[in-house]
C-alpha cells in the first residue's frame, strides 16, 4: 500500500473487507469486518473510516463484498437495480462527501448499461465488484501522482534552496484514502526528497483527526513533526517557523472554492495575512463541475457532543451543561485564497492572484 | 460579589482563603484551603486559579492569610523583606502576568515604605494585609466600569438600533477576576442593558477555558450563549452571525499590542479579514508601559501534555505517541489589529485605524 507504511486502513480480498477503526487510533489497532452495505453505512456515518476518497472506497467495496457470492434470482436488470438502490443507500452515509456520490453515479451507470447484454445477474455483480477493487488500487497510484505534482511545485514555488516546512490540517494521509494520502501524499513526496525540513499538524478540533491520526503517521513514517493547537497557526505563522499550508478537500466547486474540514477557512485567512501559499492537494474525483461556486456547498453539521465531551464527544462531559453548540464538520475557502489545487493530472494555477480558477478547462486540457 | 451571580471564586475571610477549584468545574464545585504563600504558589501554577487579575489576588491574599497572626519576631524591616521575598516567590508561580508581577512590586514599595516608621512587625502585615483585601473589592468595581464603558462604545460602534452578537474567547469572567469580568464584564452589561443577541464562545484549546468556564457562566446567567471550536470562528464570521470580537489581556504593551490566550491573534486576523471590530477589556493594570511593543512580551510554553491528553492534559492519551508539541501559552496580538482597548478609565481609541495605541497619554489625561 505505498513503501512508506505497512500500515493499512482498507484490508480487503474478494468476499472480505475489514476496515481499521480510526476512532481507537492511536492507541489501539482494532479492525472491523463489513459483510455487507449495512456495516459499511454504519461504518462512514459512525467515523470508522473517514476521509473522502478512503470513504468512496470502503462504500463500493462493502457492497462488492455483499454481491459475492450473493444468491440473487432476478434478471440482470434487476440485478442493476439492486446495485443501483444500495449505492444510493450508502450515499446517505456522508452527503457531503463528493467523492462517494460521484463514485456511486460511474457505477451506476455501469452496471445499467452492462445490464443491457449481460445474460445473469452474476455478471453484473462480477463488473461492479471488478470496478470497485479498481478504485482502490488506482486511489494509491493517483495520490503518489499528487505527491510527486505537488512536491515539485512546491520546491519551484518556495524556493529549493532551502528546505520546507509545511502546516496541514486534518488527516489526508494513508488513513484517509486507500494509502500515501493527497495533502500527506505532498509531505511524504518532500520528505523523501529530502527537502522537507519538518510537517506541522493541527489537532484539528474537535474530532481531534490531527492529533491522533495526522500525528500517528507523521510518527510512523519518521517524518519530522510537530503537533499544534488549531488557534497557535497564525503565532506559528508569525513566528516563521512555517513557510507553506497544504491541505485536502472535502468537495471543490468549478470556481476552486473548496470545503474541507472546519478551520481550513480560518488557516487560509491566516495565511493570506502573513503572505504566505496556500494549497490544495486533491484528486480530480474532489472537483464538482455541477457546482458553480461554494455557496452551493451544503455544510453538514455534527453532534454537539463533539465539543460537550472530551475525545471528540467519546469522552467525559467538559463543557458546561446546557450551553448550546454549532459544530458544522466543514467550511468553504474560497478560491481567492487559494495559490493552487494540486491534483494527480498536475497543478491547477490561476492566471490573477487574488481569483478563481477554470477548473473545467484545466479538465479538458487534461484529457 | 456583583449581583448577577452566586458563583465566587475566591472566598475570603481575614485569616481563611478558599479558592474555586476550576480545574474541576463545570462538573464539580470544589474548593481548596490556601493556608499560605506556598499553596498559593501551587494553586496558580496548577491553573486551580487562573485570570490574569484572579491571579494576582489571589496571590495576594494567600500571602495575606499566612502573616496573619505569623509568630514573627524580626523588626519591620525584616518583615517588610520577609513580605518582599514571598511575593518574588509568588511572581514566579507564572511569569507572563503582568498584574501579578505590577501588584508584587506596588506590594512591595509599599511594606518597604511603611517599615520607615512601623513600630513593629506586625504593623507591616497589617498594612498588606489591607491593601491585599482592597484589591479583591477594588477589582469587581474595576471591572463593573470595564463593562459599562465597553458597552456603552460598542452600542455607538456597533450600532444601537439591532441587538448585537459578540465572539469571546478564553475566559474573562467571574471566574477569571474577583467578579464580573472584563471581556465578559463587557457581554454582561450588554446582556442587563438589553441589547445583547447572542454571546459566542470558544472551546479555547488546549485547556479548555472557553467550554468549560465561560460556557458556565453564561448558562449560570442566563445569558443566550453558543459554544463554538475555536477553528470554527471564521466560518461562524463570514455567516455574519457576529458582530465584534471581544476579549480580555494578559499582557499590553505601550503601544496597545496585546498578549493574551493562544487563539487571539488567529480570531483578530479572521475579525479584520471580515471588517469586523475586535476590543480587548483589561484593568489598566494589564497595561505594562515598560514594554514598547509585544516584541518584548515573553511568551510562556506550557506542557505538551495539555495537547496529548484529553481533558487538557488531565485526562485519557488522545494524540500519537512519539509526537512533539509547541504549547505556547499565549501569543500577541499588534496593535494594528485591535479597534479599541476597553478599561475602567474609559476606552482607549487611535487616531489610525490601522496604526498604534498612545496608552501613555492616555493614562496621563485619566489620571
Amino acid at each position: 500500500m505505498g513503501e512508506s507504511s505497512a500500515l493499512q486502513s482498507i484490508l480487503y480480498g474478494r468476499g472480505a473487507l475489514r476496515l481499521l477503526d480510526q476512532r481507537k487510533l492511536p492507541l489501539e489497532e482494532v479492525y472491523i469486518d463489513v459483510k455487507d452495505s449495512a456495516d459499511g453505512w454504519n461504518a462512514i456515518r459512525d467515523m470508522v473510516v473517514r476521509g473522502a476518497p478512503a470513504i468512496a472506497i470502503a462504500a463500493a467495496l462493502s457492497l462488492a463484498v455483499e454481491v459475492n457470492d450473493h444468491d440473487f434470482t432476478g434478471t440482470p436488470v434487476e440485478a442493476a437495480s439492486f446495485v443501483s438502490k444500495k449505492l444510493e443507500y450508502l450515499v446517505s452515509s456522508r452527503p457531503t462527501a463528493v467523492n462517494l456520490s460521484d463514485a456511486a453515479t460511474k457505477l451506476q451507470n455501469l452496471v445499467s448499461r452492462t445490464a443491457e447484454t449481460a445474460k445473469d445477474a452474476k455478471s453484473i455483480f462480477q463488473v461492479f465488484i471488478e470496478a470497485a477493487e479498481a478504485m482502490l488500487v488506482d486511489d494509491v497510484a493517483d495520490n503518489k501522482a499528487i505527491g510527486s505534482h505537488g512536491a515539485e511545485f512546491l520546491q519551484r514555488q518556495l524556493g529549493s534552496s532551502r528546505n520546507i516546512s509545511v502546516l496541514t490540517h486534518c488527516n489526508t494521509g494513508s488513513l484517509a484514502t486507500a494509502g500515501y494520502g493527497t495533502a500527506l501524499g505532498v509531505i511524504r513526496a518532500l520528505h523523501s526528497g529530502g527537502v522537507l525540513e519538518k510537517a506541522f499538524c493541527t489537532e484539528t478540533r474537535p474530532f481531534n483527526q490531527g492529533s491522533r491520526l495526522t500525528a500517528f503517521e507523521l510518527v510512523h513514517d519518521k517524518i519530522p513533526a510537530t503537533l499544534i493547537a488549531d488557534s497557535a497557526a497564525a503565532a506559528l505563522m508569525n513566528n516563521g517557523q512555517v513557510q507553506a499550508v497544504i491541505v485536502g478537500a472535502d468537495r471543490i466547486a468549478a470556481n476552486g472554492d473548496t470545503a474541507n474540514k472546519i478551520g481550513t477557512y480560518n488557516l487560509s485567512i491566516s495565511a493570506k495575512h502573513h503572505g504566505m501559499q496556500f494549497y490544495v492537494a486533491a484528486p480530480v474525483t474532489s472537483i464538482d463541475l455541477s457546482l458553480p461556486s461554494g455557496k452551493q456547498i451544503v455544510i453538514e453539521e455534527r453532534s454537539p457532543k463533539e465539543l460537550l465531551n472530551s475525545e471528540g464527544g467519546l469522552g467525559k462531559q467538559v463543557a458546561a451543561s446546557g450551553i448550546s453548540v454549532w459544530n458544522p464538520a466543514f467550511d468553504v475557502t474560497p478560491a481567492n485564497l487559494i495559490t493552487a489545487i494540486i491534483t494527480e493530472k498536475g497543478v491547477i494555477t490561476k492566471s490573477d492572484p487574488n481569483g478563481s480558477f477554470d477548473i473545467k478547462g484545466f479538465i479538458e486540457c487534461a484529457k
